[in-house]
């Protein structure tokens, strides 16, 4: 039931007959429906675009020879991944051209349980940003990992209860789908919506996974995938992460029939890269660049993803629909000038304007907790041949299962069980580091957020574990020192400090790594808290051992 | 909540651990998602599409060489335009290929109100189409003629809450909206979801008539048309009715970017072009004749539609969405094979598989009651110059202005109150049906549904209008003698008799009427039926006289 009142003000502004809140003057208004650009002004009341044609408002702004364009939805992110806290991270999008985006607390939930998420929402509550929160699906992500939380069935019912959520998030288990788990098609029944995680998932399978109604899928990695899954009916994302970055592959997906059901996503995006180029900005310009006209690249980061949401009126600069807009001098937005949300000016040349809040975190800190361990701990079995090696790759969590003649150029990898100090522990060899002299360790380690460690030698391995702490964070160790401590004091996953602090300490744990020699076609702790993520192909590692993905089970020792 | 029991089946179904009820072996699947044919199985469990691949189901249908597409959406029509009820017109318009379909029952609504809908409703109940009542918004369509019911923003309110209605039909007072007539307001207000009804609107004005949430318009006429209401967010309905056949004029709007916000409808058509060519199928093979890729037309009219209403997972042959599909021999439906409903066999070879239901009509019969009129009743005045003449035009309802020297050439209407017998008659020259010794008089006239009668002399005209009775219909007078009569016993609208006899007698009426030597380019009583709609430019006739559209009152005498 929509108020009379307020739909009789609007048709007065848009008739002209009342001045509007605020008039866009002489714009070069995008139309993502008919792809042209009209010269207008365009008329807003209420937060609403109400006119496209002349007006005068009450607040003028004069726009010509700027172009004013939907701003920005990012479908799926976890803010623990930007390293920011998300009260910082969403001061960097918006001033990015991002107005809602699709948030999975799955990281913090899986060290904080609800109090995380909790904290999580607490973070977002002043900001211009429509954020709809995840409930995180899969905690833990599979049985097979210890973390520090399990949300059952009946959890996250009571848990949508408090109206808190927009959806169910990632369904990674997908193969407690494909095999009918109970427990996991409980869950989803709750939703009404719930995105998709089905790497590779194909044929029969990828069927039994998408009748449950899952929506969407932001893990393919070919063309063909994106196929197949757009055929299935499932909205795909095109993920422009940190670690993953699909677009580049992706990019002969987008056609003039797909188009309508590609959306942009980041993932895990490390704030710097949000701060340097943007989130679904970036992925707009690289589109372009990479030869996708600039309507279908913007369609595809605004109204496509409100369609796939069922979030109506949003998306687009056209009557009746949400005035978040973004002003740019070009029709390719390099440069964001002005982003309205509802109607009003919140970030202007790159900067938001507000100051993000102050948040209570108390619940959230000295969460890491380890049994003391000694260094032959992380020192792996191996059998010539006959022991699975992790091979890494470029651009890709993904990994491969290789078998090798000995343990030259690898190094030596492990989990370590570190939210109740059960002091258990897995460990395995990694191939395509090249890691020399040294050790990197992290509280970082998806998704139970165990302790992943990763160096040459099992003293230097140990040092840089200890070297954590109880804020825990990332740890550096070269040639038996420590020379370097990122702390991560929210969840051991984020900084509480500023972004620049955050950047600036980051970048200086990177400069001071290069001393370890690793391989430069990698970001060595993004990747390195990926090798334990076990709904990922192809082999992992855990707390409890070295699992196998197509089987999903461990390796047997 | 789904339920996960039954989810639990439907992923054994996909998943080939549990036969399908029915499996379409073989098919040509076409994927309107990515715009090709895929060669494989159809797996359906509980009416919905679980499965594409390799099938074994409990019933095995072969659709080798075969084509299984989407089945069609006819997103606006009266039943009461094809003479038909709607029991007859459904069990026609299903072995067409139309599996939903969204009626507006203005016309009855008009002639017996509230009666009038629940027959129609009644009329529906056994048809396998999805059949999705839009509440008459404009009983009257205007206070500028007399019908027999008034629906008040109170009754619209009273209506919705009998949950009957799936939305508020065309709303037709695009004045009374543009003004934010409070009352209008107040049915637009109470709808979910309300139609659009907007010719020629546009600037300014189309931007107030948008600012209410209206989705959709089916009155474009024009490339320029179609492009702006896309731009300001509109779906826009392609309609081939009998008398407005839009498509050949507005093929040129259709392309890659406008084309996901396109759709088709019928409106008005005839019971005889039903069963001859079809409905939505004949605008997908006219679209497909004059250029349109095959895939762009299914999707235009199905996907299309069923995003505009917000409908979820209808519309393609993919992973959970609802098994309404068509089985042709080619991928362009001219032979429509099958016709699947829910998964279920409803229509064969051009033959739906059910008996149309009988339906109770008593309340909507023998409602024609007018005052005893003289022959000189029917003489308009004339002033050389001075007094409107009507001009119709050839493939539309919309009439032009034109002042002549002298009557020679011009025929004479009337429209006569034809519900309570006040007595009321509006009377006018009208120019192009070059109608000569005879009269044509009906029961059926836009949207009051008084008497339209068009003659060359007073006295056949009376003859006409008298040889209705009180049933209603069409009638034939030439020279002086009643030729014929078409009876339209309900409502005096639609027949009563089933389709072979509607069309044979319709058949009989048409061919007696050439004796009158009308124009060929129109069809006279369509045509005729639609000279008292006012909301339709510019010059039109009621029951209270002459009526100038664009002034939106009448014209001075």
């Amino acid at each position: 039931m929509k108020n009379t009142q307020q739909l009789a003000r609007r048709i007065e502004v848009a008739s002209g007959r009342v001045k509007a809140d605020l008039v866009l003057k002489n714009a070069n208004v995008v139309d993502i429906f008919c792809h042209r650009v009209i010269k207008c002004d365009v008329a807003i009341a209420d937060g609403i675009i109400v006119g496209l044609g002349q007006y005068d408002g009450l607040n003028n702004v004069d726009c010509s020879g700027k172009y004013v364009m939907p701003s920005f939805f990012d479908t799926h992110l976890h803010f623990e991944s930007s390293m920011s806290t998300p009260n910082h991270y969403l001061w960097e999008a918006l001033a990015k051209g991002v107005t809602t985006l699709n948030a999975d607390p799955h990281e913090i939930a899986n060290v904080c349980g609800k109090e995380g998420i909790d904290y999580m929402i607490d973070c977002t509550a002043d900001s211009p940003i429509d954020v709809n929160f995840m409930l995180p699906s899969c905690v833990p992500a599979t049985p097979f990992e210890h973390g520090n939380a399990v949300f059952t069935a009946k959890d996250i019912k009571e848990m949508f209860a408090t109206g808190k959520f927009f959806g169910l998030a990632e369904m990674m288990n997908y193969l407690g789908v494909i095999y009918a788990d109970k427990e996991v098609l409980e869950k989803i029944s709750t939703a009404s919506i719930c995105d998709g995680h089905a790497p590779q998932l194909a044929g029969n399978q990828l069927n039994a996974y998408l009748c449950t109604g899952i929506v969407s899928d932001h893990e393919c990695e070919s063309v063909e995938e994106v196929y197949e899954k757009v055929s299935k009916g499932m909205y795909v994302m095109i993920r422009e992460g940190s670690q993953t970055k699909n677009l580049s592959t992706l990019i002969g997906a987008i056609n003039d029939f797909t188009k309508r059901r590609l959306m942009f996503c980041t993932d895990d995006r490390y704030i710097g890269e949000v701060v340097e180029s943007g989130t679904i900005q970036n992925c707009v310009i690289k589109a372009v660049e990479k030869g996708i006209d600039i309507y279908d690249a913007l369609t595809i980061a605004s109204l496509n993803a409100y369609e796939c949401y069922k979030i109506p009126n949003k998306g687009a600069v056209s009557i009746n629909y949400r005035a978040d807009l973004i002003v740019a001098d070009d029709i390719v937005p390099r440069n964001i000038l002005q982003v309205y949300k509802n109607g009003k000016l919140v970030a202007e040349n790159g900067k938001s304007l507000y100051t993000p809040k102050k948040v209570d975190d108390s619940k959230v800190t000295n969460t890491v907790r380890i049994k003391p361990l000694t260094a032959s701990k992380f020192l792996p079995k191996f059998t010539p041949n006959k022991t699975p090696v992790m091979q890494i790759l470029k651009d890709t969590v993904v990994t491969k299962t290789i078998y090798t003649d000995s343990t030259e150029g690898l190094n030596m990898c492990a989990a370590i069980e570190r939210h109740n100090a059960t002091g258990n522990i897995g460990t395995c060899w990694v191939k395509g580091f090249n890691l020399k002299n040294g050790a990197i360790a992290q509280t970082v380690g998806h998704d139970s957020h165990n302790i992943t460690v990763l160096g040459d030698n099992t003293e230097d391995m140990l040092l840089a574990v200890n070297a954590l702490g109880s804020e825990g964070g990332m740890a550096l160790v070269v040639n038996g020192k420590v020379e370097y401590v990122f702390k991560l004091d929210i969840a051991g996953l984020m900084s509480s400090k500023n972004t620049h602090e955050v950047i600036a300490e980051h970048h200086t744990l990177m400069e001071k790594t290069k001393a370890l020699n690793i391989n430069p076609e990698i970001e060595p702790y993004m990747l390195l808290s990926f090798l334990s993520l076990i709904v990922i192909p192809e082999i992992k590692i855990t707390d409890r051992g070295l699992f196998d993905v197509a089987k999903f089970n461990f390796f047997e020792e």
